[in-house]
């Protein structure tokens, strides 16, 4: 007779390997998917992720919980940490009503359709009213599922996207990073100022040649083809599932970087993935800790790696010996002034690494206050550009460059935009704690080689799973918690020494 | 309150929508997937199919179609078939103990994988007992499903392929058309050594070229790549779903016409799925008619209309336009004698269209054979080899070239076979009632326009489903039952004339 805590990773098991289907057919959609067929994927997903769902709120899922519960706490922390995680996932699906769960899907997706005309048209009016009505579910769900975590509102959604971090531990850091931002921002704008103006390589770059390009330096990164595909699509993402990772990226013919950073910063996601616990496949423990420790695995590969000194060294050569033409923008100190380049503008998207903490506080600031009822939505496009003077000193020119330029709200994701800026401060604790434990690691970036780096993230990081929370991870890792004074010491040498 | 029926199209809906997701990751596994997803993917599958079986022997679907039963006889034709189908699915899945599926599923497994080592060996030894284990079990299987479906063994699994046809049927054909081999193989081989020999056109043709003809050539079959893709695997097929069909071929650059002529026989496939009722999407009824259906509409496509002397006259032109070269190989006269080659042979697969009915004959005879228990697995290669040499005059020099060449038996397929040559006459029937209807079908072959073609194929196959069985539908197409004559009027014209 299988024990109670046998029957729940069995079930889980199943949740997950449903969860591995729809993320297939997820990358299907965006890479290869003819529009013909985009109506019956969405049944598809919606009826995988339907049968996912029973799986995990049944009755029997509850009663195997108790049962399971009943028996004390699992001596081995991978188990114990499973139960509560499952016990968790349980506890954020049965805490909402059915109907409320339909109503938030259907409101988001009517929302984001109308966005994309209100963003083309920079014409906030037109989709106030769906976001008014996004934003009114969202705070009944945050209402439903704050006491049941025993947390608060904004801090349960937070919980969907990272666990193991509140607005408590969010608000200094990044009170603090503003703080900084107000006097290194001009500084850095006025040492760029002083440096000469950066070349750009000049193309074509035919998408072939950055194909095989990507290729070759996405494997130099660690990532194994035999476990991974690289395809193109309009919005690079890393997908797939870790034994069969799916990484995508577009091409310009006119500029290689896009491709080659963006690859390497997926391919940071994808070697997260490669590097859980196999053990503990298809486990909530198994999993990936959390969208911000996500983020910091790609942002460690493609900001703080592959925008090293060290790293650049190397690469110009490499870069001139594909491309040819004219070596001058190929020198690794061009290339560094070509991207590492600081610059106040409204997309977030489009921002460099001292300014992008900047929107994300702005967001993480008007979306509490949104959820609190601080705000009302009819407010929302002038306390986005009051706060954007504040934090950057600009007003943008329109709610295109303003408050419509993300989908995330439109689309119902609250809580999810802190996970940017806590990935990058993570990211730059990470690789100061790496750079202290592994002696040789950038001499090793020098000759394009990341093995040392990927070694210590498999060690301190992809190989524990969900075993921790976001700050027990970096304690773990880093022996702190989240503190950005390291992403600080980071930006400092990279753009005030 | 929805009625019996209602519920039962909506647990029927879902179970296709499962069925399409797996469609799709099998699409995937064959065209996409790095080696080291497989074992993933075999689980994603098992967990799909699974919860599509789930849902098909659930006690509720057995009571919602007891009480639409009870309702009576709906009056919509649609609708009445659409029942009978699902009970006819339920009453399949039903009739087998759950230990048999998952004894056969296994036993199917592990034989197709030491069967590929004794192809490879040609050592018929090796998976001799494996293969008695999957006959015995499959022999089980044909046992428990004839009682339920009220037929014999061996139809209730030639049942599982294609509906509406069984041996009554199917043997007085097959007798026929071996006494119309007999004299017509050796008459056709005489004309042929008269003609001159072919010339092939001279390579290399380079894939990216083959590509683009081919989807050329499709696009004018008909497909609409809106709801299509066209990629490359190992073993050509059509997957996907109707509304986004996936079609693949592999390129040979000595020789194009492997990837010209299977992608339009692929095409044909797809546009089968393309023409399906849209209106009974995802229901029994709006499905293919059945293998033998399916194929005539690949065979119709690829062998009836694209090695037409119209056709040809058209394609000759653009092939010499698409690759160069000396014009000589390119004409149709010679592209006929090229395509067009009656030979004895080992291969089924590499049969031509007169002689691999003769494979197809050998194969649905000892299969019955070895379900009626009249024949022991240890007696097959030699039975094979009494057969083949009575057929076609050849003895296999080994079991690789005998017994041992098809996948199908040893992964436990038995009843398959004879859809391929009730496809192949199935098509000329059809193509003869399609020339007979329209007039200008051949003018329009001629310019390489197969709108005429297609549009009487969806008037009369397509866009009847499953509404008839293959007799019904051939009826009803063609004002007669399955009548090898046109099959044989069709070869006579082309091999013997």
């Amino acid at each position: 007779m299988n024990s109670a805590y046998d029957r729940l990773t069995a079930r889980f098991a199943r949740i997950a390997t449903i969860g591995e289907a729809n993320a297939m057919l997820g990358w299907d959609a965006s890479a290869m998917m003819p529009s013909g067929g985009a109506a019956a994927r969405g049944d598809q997903l919606a009826v995988l992720a339907g049968l996912a769902h029973g799986l995990l709120i049944a009755p029997e899922a509850g009663d195997e919980l108790d049962w399971a519960e009943s028996e004390g706490e699992p001596a081995d922390p991978w188990r114990a940490t499973n139960l509560r995680l499952m016990r968790h996932a349980h506890t954020r699906a049965t805490a909402l009503p059915p109907d409320l769960v339909e109503a938030q899907a259907r409101a988001n997706s009517a929302c984001e359709k109308v966005w994309r005309e209100a963003r083309r048209t920079a014409d906030f009016a037109l989709v106030r009213q769906h976001l008014a009505e996004v934003v009114r579910l969202t705070r009944e769900t945050a209402a439903a599922l704050a006491p049941a975590l025993g947390m608060g509102e904004y801090d349960a959604l937070m919980d969907g996207y990272q666990r193991g971090i509140g607005v408590a531990d969010v608000a200094p850091v990044f009170a603090k990073y503003e703080a900084f931002l107000r006097w290194a921002l001009p500084q850095a704008e006025e040492r760029q100022a002083r440096d000469p103006a950066p070349e750009r390589p000049v193309g074509p770059f035919p998408a072939a040649v950055q194909e095989a390009l990507c290729r070759r330096l996405s494997e130099r990164a660690g990532l194994d083809y035999r476990h991974a595909r690289l395809d193109r699509s309009t919005h690079p993402f890393c997908g797939g599932t870790p034994t069969d990772v799916r990484i995508t990226t577009r091409y310009d013919e006119t500029d290689f970087a896009q491709s080659l950073l963006g690859v390497l910063h997926e391919t940071g996601h994808a070697l997260y993935e490669r590097g859980l616990p196999a053990a503990h496949a298809r486990q909530p423990v198994g999993e990936a800790a959390g969208m911000a420790a996500h983020e910091s695995q790609s942002l460690i590969v493609e900001m703080q790696a592959s925008r090293s000194d060290a790293f650049l060294s190397w690469l110009g050569p490499e870069l001139h010996a594909t491309f040819g033409g004219d070596p001058g923008p190929y020198a690794p100190a061009n290339l560094g002034r070509l991207w590492r380049r600081v610059g106040r503008g409204f997309i977030r998207v489009d921002a460099d690494e001292m300014t992008y903490p900047a929107h994300v506080i702005l967001r993480f600031r008007l979306e509490q206050a949104l959820i609190a009822g601080d705000l009302g939505v009819a407010d929302l496009p002038g306390a986005w550009n009051d706060g954007f003077k504040a934090l950057l000193g600009l007003t943008p020119p329109d709610d295109a460059q303003g408050c419509l330029q993300d989908i995330h709200w439109y689309d119902g994701a609250f809580g999810y935009f802190p996970s940017y800026t806590l990935g990058a401060m993570a990211a730059a604790q990470l690789m100061a704690a790496a750079r202290r434990d592994v002696a040789e690691l950038d001499a090793a970036l020098g000759r394009g080689d990341f093995a040392p780096l990927l070694g210590w993230l498999r060690a301190n990081v992809h190989g524990r799973g969900s075993l921790l929370g976001f700050n027990d991870l970096l304690r773990a890792a880093t022996g702190k918690p989240l503190d950005p004074a390291d992403f600080e010491a980071h930006l400092t040498a990279r753009y005030l020494a």
